[in-house]
């Protein structure tokens, strides 16, 4: 099974590296950092593993990474996501790859290809990877010096495995940095999903659109698509969040009852069947539904496709129509896969920017400070680190503390 | 030069047919009135030529003047937005059509074409074709019952050969109806927009976006990118335009003050050579210039290609780079035309449903009400019929004045 | 009934001194007026009678009249809005002022002394004024130079007026300038009303609010609701507006729906009883119902207490609490007046710079060009001359046309 | 030194027990909590020493304390912010309060009273009281059960205190909770801070609103001037927090620029001197500062009055007018006491019906369950129940886990 490569095509090399060197030249984070990696050789000798979305941002970040003297080893993170050119210019490159477009068949072999390169560290999005060497390459894990997750969805696994003592290995949970969520997971999925969908030519402005969920992917969206007009609906299984998503000024209620008033619906929770058999039947005609959240277990398409799989009909490029036998049309958006990355390409370069700068150096950290098995924060030096330098790019200055207000926040004794 | 059609390709007319279905399912305002229309016949015995961006929504109100009775040709309204597909479909459903992308060199001579067919009444979008019209076929214009007009530059221009006394029909001003500009030139281009750059993969959260020009179109846009999370700046000639936008929470600068902090620029004048010499040269790196206006003038592209001719690159499909003397990048899209129409697919349905309502209800009031030459309103009455009906398929429904409402309002006796 | 002035208390001057050099501070356009007309005396030996909120913008603006030449005698529009103390200050000015706070049963008698003085121009505020004359002083309206009205209701009953052949005077509707309607009416409003509620210690951060009507007024208000993070619905009775306000992320609604769902309701619509007895059956318990119109009809507050008058307790200044047969406690602010002038102060001094700057202009323009009878519209010259000012004293510059720019602005040759 | 009580005028309890009934009715879950705690008794026997606000919303929770046994003494947390009218009816209500506003003089003086009364456990907001009895009744502190602190500056001050080991006794961080923060600092404040400076009559549409520091207040803050329509500015010396406002939309950059350019200046930072000298000197002429901050230690007064101290004005009540020797004008507001609650009267009961519900249950959790030395988090299931309770208050009805979904969300086998 041993392969250097397994791609779409190898031609597309040429245009790959065109969209890569216009993703580098909006990542000057990441670019700073390959330019200290390669003059300190960081992760000089050791083999990464990565399960990502393969898209020209990721090439930014594993040619950062073997700047720094990594060997990289690169796999898809989802059937859809990977962008062919990408995985043919990374090859190029001299990258092992094992992903293209459409892989539906071949997803997990191509996991054991990376496995079977014998990856120290291993940088998930989903946390596919990582659970399949747990369960297929138990040897692997035992010698890993740590792994790096990059999605809620992951890092819920890990966390599970965790608490059952399933976790053998040290996992930096990437996707909670602050720096991660608050620009990625909301800025970068809320405009990524509403694009996305527009892209299909819907309007916004004055629909009903109901958003699955109030965490940080969901809340970016929420934010954008009232950004855009929508009049937005929230459902929720968490009272906090539901308050919060009250007080932000949307409506709150169960699917049944927003099942029947939505124009467009998007599910971003982590669960499964969110939206299911009897919300399928009381949605109005024209009803558009898609998915953000990481896996495509969301919406219950074997349910609809059981009451209306015959009318089934690909309308446009990620449009397939139902007609449910109320008469009842209804539009589901790239099979319920995650609708920015199978129907757009993903999040934008700047805001990868920052979430990619973080892996990079959560894989320096992991190699200074070894660990114990289990789930680790990134440490709030490496936050910093990169807004300082995400702002100097921006050419933003801020405050300093002045000596007073420095000794002034580390009293206590001065009150009323 | 007699043609049946002038298009790119017949052999997709089955995917523009589809196309045309999924819009045509989002318009039901004009859905409605292709029922009165078929069942009355207002339009019978009547040819309308029509200039406008061939896409699924315009196909949608062509066949709904031809359910009315009329004969329709069809031209494009700009070299770069008719979707090869669509012109196939309405050739095969019998329609005269004079269009496909990429016509930049036969593009007069495709409103020649469709005015060979003499229209009874011209529907413009830009002025293109009645200014040919008057140009080249005077006899026909004299004898034409009327023309309508889609745009703001195209109403502009028709008011100046007004005031010059070159008009010689009637124009129903079809674009300054409160139903078209709200909506279509508002939102509809709004969104279109940051679609179109989004689909860039471009993130407007944090990012400088410089709108020149405050007008519907302009505020639209500068509504969207600000719910997108951008910093917004307006540039303006006009005071009191200026002061809203200051007053709407914009900051105001000219534009060789704004030049020097954007990091994406949008022109929506209707003016010429907004974006000029001085101004590429004193923009950041990485600066992004697009167009959003009817006509490709608004960025001074030639300026820019005596800088910087030779650099120019296709980083990607609407994308072209140019590296200017002082080493800065400045990036062109779709080559200065209306962005949302080249590169992305124009206006959603669901808002072309009430401009093109409003087109149809124009051509039905302009047979019933003939009027010398000159620039005319849309009456209210239409504007409230589509309101009404366009409320009443959202399954909306609104208050009623009281008896003793209606005679309250029209009593100037009580007071306080 | 001769008196130099009426007023509540004398002694109030010093403080009302001090509010108007405040406000004035705040007033630039007008401080330049000021200037002006104190050197060309464009108002001299003319008399002008203004029915004006008595507030310190207000002193502001007829210092500025007489200023340019003229006597100016001020009577209050509304009983509630006269800040006493502004009063003081103007008659110590040697203004004749009649207005004080509360003034329900002298009102008209106030009107009728400003009247006669002769008034040569009459400046009004909900045409109260203009009214009166019409009814009770037939000749001078005969001899009047003409009178300028300020707001929607105003207009709204002189057009009437003008229909029915009532109308005896030219009045400038200063109301429907644009920089009075987009800053004054939406932004004035808007503001004011939130803050007037909010002093009542309302948190509008998910709570539903519900707005009568879709105008400039009521539009500021659901958008500065919405901006405080409210969940607004809007009720209207015309379609276009109603259509407006979909689009605009609201819902919409009747009032007999909205009713059982709102925690706060706000009439602005210039009409009567927009919230009625089956209204007040259905609301929730701790209901708050204001209004924003000019008169104090639009809440049918005699209906209230016929259904619960003996319950009725004022809880806190401006707040009576009123409880139903049902149960449920029913609050109504200001007693129904118009909540920003009645439980604060009105409008800013900085938006009210341009709507009174319009009004010391539209004077001097009605002195220069006299009309017959009939409303007519402040020219679009005064508005630029206005917005310029403006821009220039908050230090902002705008583009300024090429000789290019505004020959291609007069040309319709130039096409595709 | 043993009173009773100390207050200002014990004739207005009257008109405070209507303030509280309103307030009551608005704060739903602590009048459900008074219900259990009335049935359960879970406070019986304790002596409680609360250092708040005296508003009608600490009454409703002073009533709840004692509703469930307590015996509860208040003293004031601010020598501005204290109702006089609240205080009164406490005192009839039988609590002892000593309290008054404009208690500058003998404010440590109350606090002392409040501890000479030997408390249990301490409620403090800013830490005042916790500080002053280690520092003065260190006896009393070793035997307290416990203590709770609403604020961020007591929180900061209370974590510095255990870093250095002076802590000695254990506080529950009631400010920390996701309930208490995202709803009280960011919502109650944000608005709070609006409606003050609003009530002062300043128009934010248009304004350049400099905002210095981007925690929870301070974005709920920025947040709520761009929802008036301001142009807001944020100043920080965090570089994550910098970065995240740059993402949300605003401009950062350091005070000596914002200086510059703000019409109105807010600090919300818990640091001292953000404004100072240098920054005074470069603002423009009828700039206004105020403070939300907890103390009035952010603008650096001291510096303002050596610059102008004989120029001071009070030109309205709570605002101070400084000319410096170039001329310009600044205006001070409420000599640099948070505004919001020395200008208004703080935050809305609906939102303070969170966090004092939270401050409850971290007293009932207090006696259950007893901990060392140390500052501690609100448990999860408090937000969690509170969230609940408000929900159901507010009529809405949320999704709940099927069992098929917790039994996906306790699993980590499953993925694409």
């Amino acid at each position: 099974m041993a392969k250097e490569y397994w791609i779409n095509d190898i031609d597309q090399a040429a245009m790959g590296a065109d969209s890569i060197a216009m993703s580098e030249s909006r990542m000057p984070v990441l670019n700073k950092l390959n330019t200290r990696f390669t003059n300190e050789q960081p992760l000089a000798g050791i083999t990464i593993g990565a399960c990502l979305h393969v898209t020209p941002e990721t090439a930014v970040l594993v040619r950062t990474l073997k700047a720094g003297g990594a060997k990289v080893v690169l796999c898809g993170s989802n059937p859809l996501s990977t962008q062919d050119d990408v995985a043919a210019a990374l090859v190029k490159d001299g990258f092992n790859v094992y992903a293209w477009k459409g892989n539906d068949a071949e997803y997990y072999d191509c996991l054991r290809l990376t496995l079977a390169q014998s990856p120290d560290i291993v940088i998930d999005d989903g946390a596919d990877l990582i659970v399949t060497a747990h369960t297929e390459a138990k040897n692997l894990v035992q010698n890993m010096i740590g792994s790096q997750e990059e999605t809620t969805t992951g890092v819920k696994r890990l966390r599970v495995m965790e608490q059952e003592g399933a976790l053998k290995t040290p996992v930096i949970a990437v996707n909670d940095a602050s720096i991660k969520m608050m620009f990625d997971n909301r800025y970068g999925t809320g405009q990524g999903v509403v694009s996305a969908i527009k892209a299909l030519n819907v309007l916004f402005a004055g629909k009903s659109v109901i958003v699955a969920g109030y965490g940080w992917c969901s809340k970016g969206l929420a934010m954008r698509a009232k950004g855009l007009g929508a009049n937005v609906v929230i459902t929720e299984i968490d009272p906090l969040k539901a308050l919060e998503a009250v007080m932000d000024g949307y409506r709150v209620m169960p699917m049944a009852q927003a099942a029947k008033i939505g124009d467009l619906f998007v599910t971003i929770t982590g669960d499964i069947n969110v939206i299911r058999k009897e919300h399928f039947e009381n949605m109005k005609s024209g009803a558009i539904v898609a998915n953000s959240g990481h896996f495509n277990v969301e919406i219950d398409i074997p349910a609809l496709q059981k009451l209306a799989a015959k009318t089934r009909k690909e309308v446009r490029q990620f449009v397939d129509e139902y007609t449910l036998p109320n008469g009842h049309k209804i539009f589901i958006l790239a099979d319920g896969r995650l609708i920015n990355l199978a129907a757009a390409e993903g999040h934008p370069a700047s805001v990868m920017d920052m979430s990619f700068a973080t892996q990079a150096l959560s894989t320096e950290f992991a190699l200074k400070e070894k660990k114990d098995a289990g789930v680790y924060s990134v440490p709030k030096e490496i936050e910093d680190y990169i807004s300082k330098l995400k702002l100097e790019t921006m050419g933003i200055k801020i405050d300093e503390l002045t000596e007073e207000q420095k000794e002034y926040l580390s009293s206590w004794e001065m009150g009323t």
